[in-house]
């Protein structure tokens, strides 16, 4: 598949689940998500324990609308922004479920997807769960300051949405299929602005987007949607800037989960929503309920990661960045 | 696959390299390893750019090996412990191969043999490199104290490993085969003490073991070798015990990564290795020689992973645990 466009028979996605916090329930698409929180704490003592349990809430409420348990599950994979991925640990331990941790930054929902579809497609199980997360206050403290330091942002800055998004995937037939995607390259194009991570991914993005539409007999026209994850309103003008000139056609059909769930002028979060838990709520939550109702039928989701810790920042380090891309159909 | 084994037709390992630091070349074993480095920096600045350099040179050593380049490889996957797996990627960046990146703390190099396989098998990619990494100096930084505190270890601690280890699978035919496989589940048995991993690690080691016997038609004595990742000798025991208990007849061929890699007497590393690198160099350096040279036929290699950050052990709470397994032959 050298770089390119794997493609899959039968990989269907039978339900979809969604959690989010206040401000991401606030949102211009709060009504899309499946249950939200005004609890930043969830009810646990700390930040961390809270995004583990908004995870483990997630997963029963995926169960709950598909009428299965965990004993259903052949496998679950995903990950998360903390340190260690120890927030999808927590939430899975004890379930007894085989599980694969991934780390995409915040394109691990789509990692998680993809790496699903070849597990069922090749025939190794019959049912996965796809997941990943992210909870503002957990990320400021482990990436930024503690909430308490009220330190300003810079306007390319992003608000990392506290969400979470899950998605079952099943070799039975069902509406929505998953039919094809891109792995992604890691590009580095020298940025080292970690205020500006949007632009460290547009690169991403256009790479991926870019090796999509090069090697398949499709065009973004095909396309109701093609969303990039969380390059947030300046990584998007770049994205779209850099796509023209790459000589791809990219209508009005583009657009960013992180530039879909906030309102910019309501609600301060500067140049949009990022994490693991943007593109996961907003595909499993308001994409999949436009794909259900077919109110769309073909979307590109294209999860966009920034690959840096704290300590690489301090020591200078570029920031290289990630994107994954899925084509997920509700034509028949 | 529900809690079994996953079976694999034509998965071959072509190639494998290991590279290590100077403590675990003058290790009982350190004559099995590729290379080595004097230089615990590996000539960078920092001990997060040495790991990222030692990974890189393993993996053009491995790409040597084989006589082949990047623009050869379909994926890469692997991964490290560095917060957010910035080893990996960093040493990976520029390459312009897909890459998935995996967390499975010291359990990666085997979840990364066991993803590619499925890839493989399914028919999505011919070629997959899978690695995985730790050093000492950015293991100790990150989840104990600065070297230069010289804090004094318990008994029952560990040293991580610094090493690398990759494989090159295949579907073209070779004489080392991965057979099978079984993912491990997140096992919690309440142990609270990050100085004693290895019984963390025994339980979910024990569990994965099992999973493997009960499930396919082979039993303890048709292995040369059975070896965990790095329970070291107090985890090791436990393990052995659990498994007598649980009816599992397990013998002398059962042996653990963190024990082989270090001389307890004479290098003063306490209950012995650990980390990513321990069961990867040991596995694709020590292990990999053995298979070629048929001294051994058929080795289970189980990863084993505890699944915590500083701070969940700040806060108090249980370390999980995984094991992943995969079956490796040289018989033809």
């Amino acid at each position: 598949m050298k770089n390119n466009v794997l493609s899959f028979n039968n990989v269907y996605i039978s339900d979809s689940s969604a959690i989010v916090g206040k401000k991401e329930y606030e949102g211009p698409i709060g009504e899309s998500f499946d249950a939200y929180e005004q609890d930043e704490y969830f009810g646990c003592k700390s930040f961390e324990e809270a995004e583990s349990e908004m995870v483990r809430r997630n997963l029963n409420l995926l169960l709950g609308k598909a009428n299965k348990n965990f004993d259903d599950i052949d496998i679950i994979m995903g990950g998360d922004l903390i340190n260690q991925c120890t927030v999808s640990s927590f939430a899975v331990c004890g379930e007894k479920v085989p599980f694969l941790g991934l780390y995409g930054a915040c394109s691990t929902i789509i990692e998680a997807i993809i790496n699903a579809s070849v597990f069922i497609d090749g025939g190794f199980v019959n049912t996965a769960i796809g997941m990943a997360s992210s909870h503002f206050c957990s990320s400021e403290r482990q990436y930024r300051f503690p909430l308490e330091y009220g330190s300003i942002r810079t306007p390319t800055s992003q608000h990392t949405v506290t969400g979470a998004g899950a998605v079952l995937l099943t070799k039975e037939r069902s509406e929505i299929s998953v039919k094809g995607a891109v792995i992604g390259r890691i590009v580095d194009k020298g940025i080292t602005d970690a205020n500006n991570m949007g632009a460290a991914m547009a690169c991403a993005a256009v790479d991926t987007i870019k090796r999509f539409f090069n090697n398949s007999n499709m065009c973004p026209e095909d396309f109701d949607i093609i969303s990039t994850g969380d390059l947030g309103i300046e990584g998007h003008s770049i994205a779209r800037e850099m796509l023209n000139l790459e000589g791809i056609p990219i209508g009005n059909n583009f657009t960013d989960c992180g530039m879909l769930i906030y309102d910019k002028k309501k609600q301060d979060t500067h140049s949009g929503g990022s994490g693991c838990g943007c593109i996961a709520s907003v595909l499993c939550g308001h994409f999949m309920k436009m794909l259900n109702k077919k109110e769309i039928k073909n979307i590109l989701a294209v999860g966009t990661g920034a690959l840096l810790n704290p300590n690489s920042v301090f020591q200078q380090r570029n920031i290289p960045a990630i994107a994954h891309a899925v084509h997920i159909s509700a034509e028949v």
